[in-house]
C-alpha cells in the first residue's frame, strides 16, 4: 500500500507543526499508520501504510524510518498496531513479545527503548482497553517529539542568531564588508525526517531561517548510507535553504579556511557526562571544529539522553550493520531508474560500524527543548533531576 | 589502443622492481608508452597507450594515472611524445608548449612541476636530438622513482617492525596474548598505482609484509572518487595483504578502540615547514590519530616536497574538481556492467576540493628515501641543503 506524494505539502499547520507532510502520522477516521519511506528518498517520496507490528519492525530495521526520534515514536505506533483488533486478555499476552521483538531492531539508539518503557508502564496500569491505550500513548509521543522538536529549535536559533550577530561584528571591527551568510555545518540527517517533523539539528536550521538569518548549509554525504546527500539535501531543498553537499573528506578543509561559522549534529544517545553517541563520522567534525575554534553544537529532545550511562565510549553498544552498505551503493541510474551498483573489488572485507561517541569535551552546547545546557555531568544531573 | 592485462605478473622482477606489471611503462622495442587506466579498475584491468602529449595531458587530467610521482613520470613521458618525430628545430619551437600544456592538467602535485623543470632544464643544455633527451630523462625519472619508492619503502618497514614490536611488548606487560596483527590504516592511494612501482605509503606496507610482519590494513574508501575502495583494495587483494574497507567516516571510531596502531598515507606536496598536503579528509584522521595517541607517518619521495613553500595551508593551491564526482558515482551493475548512479536529489549544489592540509604539529614523520625525517623546519632545511 503506497502513494506518491505529489507535493510535500498535504497537512494542514498546527501550533507546532510545520506546513509540510509528516515523516509518521496516523489517520484517526481509517484507523491508518502511514510513513514515508525514507529509502526511496531522494529520487521517490513515497508513502507507506504500516499494517502491522512485523511492519513496524521491519521500517525500523530496514531503515524506512530512522532518527533517534522518529524510532521511538514508530516503535511506539508499533506496539498498538501489535495489540489493533485483539482482545485484552489476548493483548496482555501479547505485549511483552510485541515490545520486544521492537526493542531488537536497532540497539544504539536510546528513544526505542525510552518509548517502549513509557508504554510498557502504560500498560501495566491498566485493565481494559490495551490496544486504545497503545495508540493513545503513541499519539502522546508524536505530539510531544513535534514540540520537543519546534521548542529546541527556537533555542538553537537564538543561539545561531547570536553567532551571526558575533561575525558581522567581528568583520565591522575589522574593516571588512558585511558577511554574506552564516555557514553551518551538519552531519547525516537530524531533520524532520529524523523526527516526526521539524528535526533536531534541522529544526534549529528552519527555526533560524524564519527569524531571516541569511542561512547556508553544507552538508555532509554521510557515508556509507549518505543520509546527508539523499535526506537533509532533498529536505533542505524542499524547505528553501540554501545548501551545498561535500563529502564526509571535506569539513576540516573548509574549517581550516574559515567557511564555516557552527556544526550543529543530532544524537543517537547522549549520557550523564554529556558523551554524544551520533551516526558515525561525527567524532571526526568535532575534532576538526575544535582544532579550529568553531562551536560544535549538539541538537537532541531530552528523550534521547540516557541518564543511566556515564561513559559514551566503554557503555554505548555500536551498531554494526551490512557490508553492502558500503561496497554497493543506489542512486538514480542513466534511464532514471533507482538500481544499485558495486564499489569495492569482489569478495573484499568491510567493516561497518554504524555510529561513533564524540566526548564531551568537544561539544560546546547541548540544545534541548528545555534550553542549551553545558556537556558535563553537573548540567545534565541538574536537568534529569528537574525532570525526575 | 588497449589490452586486457589477464594476470598482474607481466614483466620479470628487476632490483627494485616488483613482480607485477607496472604503472607505466615503456617499451622501447616498438617505442610505446603504455599506461594502466585507472578509471577502469577494480573491475578491468586495461593498458592504454599514451600516443600523443595530448593523450599524456588527458591521461592525467581525467585521472586514467594518478598520484604525486606517477603524475610526475607521466608529464615526462609526455613531454618526449609532443617531441617524438620533429626535428630538433620543431621540437625547440614546440617544446615550451607541450610543456605548458601538461603542467596545467592539474595544481596540486608538486612532481608535475618538478619533473617538467627537469627535463627543461635538459633540454635547453642540448642542441640536438631533443626528443630522445627528453625520453632520456623520462627514463630516468622513471628508474630514480621506482627506487625511492623501494628505499622509502624499507625504511618505513623498519618503523613498524619497531611499532609491532613495541605492542607486543606492551602486551607481555599487560599479561594479554601475543597480538594477531599490526593494524595500519590508510587513506586513498598511494600505492603502486600512484607510482611507477612499489607506491609510497604501501611500498611501506609491502617491504613489511616481506618481513613477515602479520599487517592488516585498514582501507579508507576515499570519496568522492573511491581511490580506496577501487584502487587500494585491489591493489592489496593482487599482492595478498589482508585488508578491509571502511567509509571514510569510521577510522576515528577504530581510533578511539584501540583498532589502529598507525596510519601511514602519500601526500601530493609537503613544505619547508613540514605542512603536508594530501588527498581531501586526511588532515581529520590526522587528527584522530593525535587525539588517540596514535603515530601518523607521511610516506614521500623527496621528489614530492616543495622547499619553495614555507605554510602548507596558506601557500599550496587546492584542486577544486567537478561537481559529477560527488553528486553521481560508478560501479557494476547487475548485469556486470559498469554505469554510473546519481546519488543525490537533481540540481542539488555541490563543492569538490580535492586535497586539505594536514599541519605539521600532527605527523609524526616523514618516511622518504633519505630516511625517516620529523616534520619541521630543521629536518626539511637539513634535507635540502643534503640534495641541493
Amino acid at each position: 500500500m503506497e502513494a506518491m506524494i505529489e507535493s510535500f505539502s498535504g497537512i494542514p499547520a498546527g501550533a507546532n507543526q510545520s506546513p509540510h507532510t509528516l515523516t509518521i502520522r496516523f489517520d484517526a477516521e481509517v484507523d491508518r499508520v502511514v510513513i514515508i519511506d525514507q529509502t526511496r528518498l531522494p529520487h521517490e517520496c513515497v508513502e507507506v501504510e504500516l499494517k502491522t507490528s512485523a511492519d513496524a519492525c521491519h521500517a525500523i530495521s530496514s531503515m524506512q524510518v530512522r532518527g533517534a526520534p522518529l524510532i521511538g515514536v514508530t516503535a511506539a505506533f508499533g506496539v498498538y498496531l501489535g495489540l489493533r483488533g485483539k482482545d485484552d486478555e489476548t493483548a496482555r499476552s501479547l505485549s511483552a513479545s510485541v515490545i520486544e521483538a521492537l526493542a531488537a531492531t536497532r540497539p544504539t539508539a536510546i528513544n526505542l527503548r525510552w518509548a517502549l518503557d513509557k508504554i510498557e508502564t502504560r500498560l501495566a496500569r491498566c485493565e481494559k482497553n490495551l490496544a486504545e491505550i497503545a495508540l493513545q500513548a503513541a499519539l502522546e509521543l508524536h505530539a510531544e517529539d513535534i514540540n520537543a522538536c519546534a521548542m529546541l529549535g527556537e533555542y538553537g536559533a537564538q543561539r545561531l542568531q547570536e553567532i551571526w550577530e558575533a561575525k558581522g561584528e567581528r568583520a565591522a571591527q575589522a574593516g571588512l564588508p558585511a558577511p554574506e551568510s552564516l555557514n553551518v555545518l551538519t552531519h547525516c540527517n537530524a531533520g524532520a525526517l529524523a523526527t516526526v517533523d521539524w528535526g533536531t539539528a534541522l529544526a534549529v536550521i528552519y527555526k533560524a531561517q524564519a527569524r531571516a538569518i541569511p542561512l547556508h548549509v553544507w552538508v555532509d554525504e554521510t557515508r556509507p548510507r549518505n543520509q546527508g546527500a539523499s535526506l537533509t539535501c532533498w529536505e533542505l531543498g524542499q524547505r528553501g535553504v540554501p545548501h551545498t553537499l561535500i563529502v564526509d573528506n571535506a569539513g576540516g578543509h573548509l574549517m581550516q579556511h574559515g567557511l564555516i561559522d557552527c556544526c550543529v549534529v543530532g544524537s543517537d544517545r547522549t549520557t550523564l557526562l554529556g558523551d554524544v553517541c551520533n551516526k558515525i563520522g561525527t567524532y571526526l567534525k568535532a575534532l576538526a571544529a575544535a582544532d579550529n575554534g568553531i562551536p560544535f553544537y549538539v541538537a537532541l529532545p531530552v528523550s534521547s539522553i540516557d541518564f543511566s550511562l556515564r561513559e559514551g565510549l566503554t557503555e554505548i553498544p555500536i551498531e554494526e550493520r551490512a557490508a553492502e552498505e558500503v561496497s554497493h551503493i543506489s542512486g538514480l541510474d542513466d534511464e532514471g531508474r533507482v538500481s544499485r551498483v558495486q564499489l569495492a573489488p569482489t569478495g573484499t572485507a568491510v567493516s561497518n560500524y554504524g555510529f561513533d561517541v564524540t566526548p564531551a569535551r568537544l561539544v560546546s552546547g547541548l540544545i534541548t527543548e528545555r534550553g542549551i545546557i553545558d556537556a558535563d555531568e553537573a548540567a545534565l544531573t541538574k536537568l534529569r533531576d528537574s525532570i525526575a
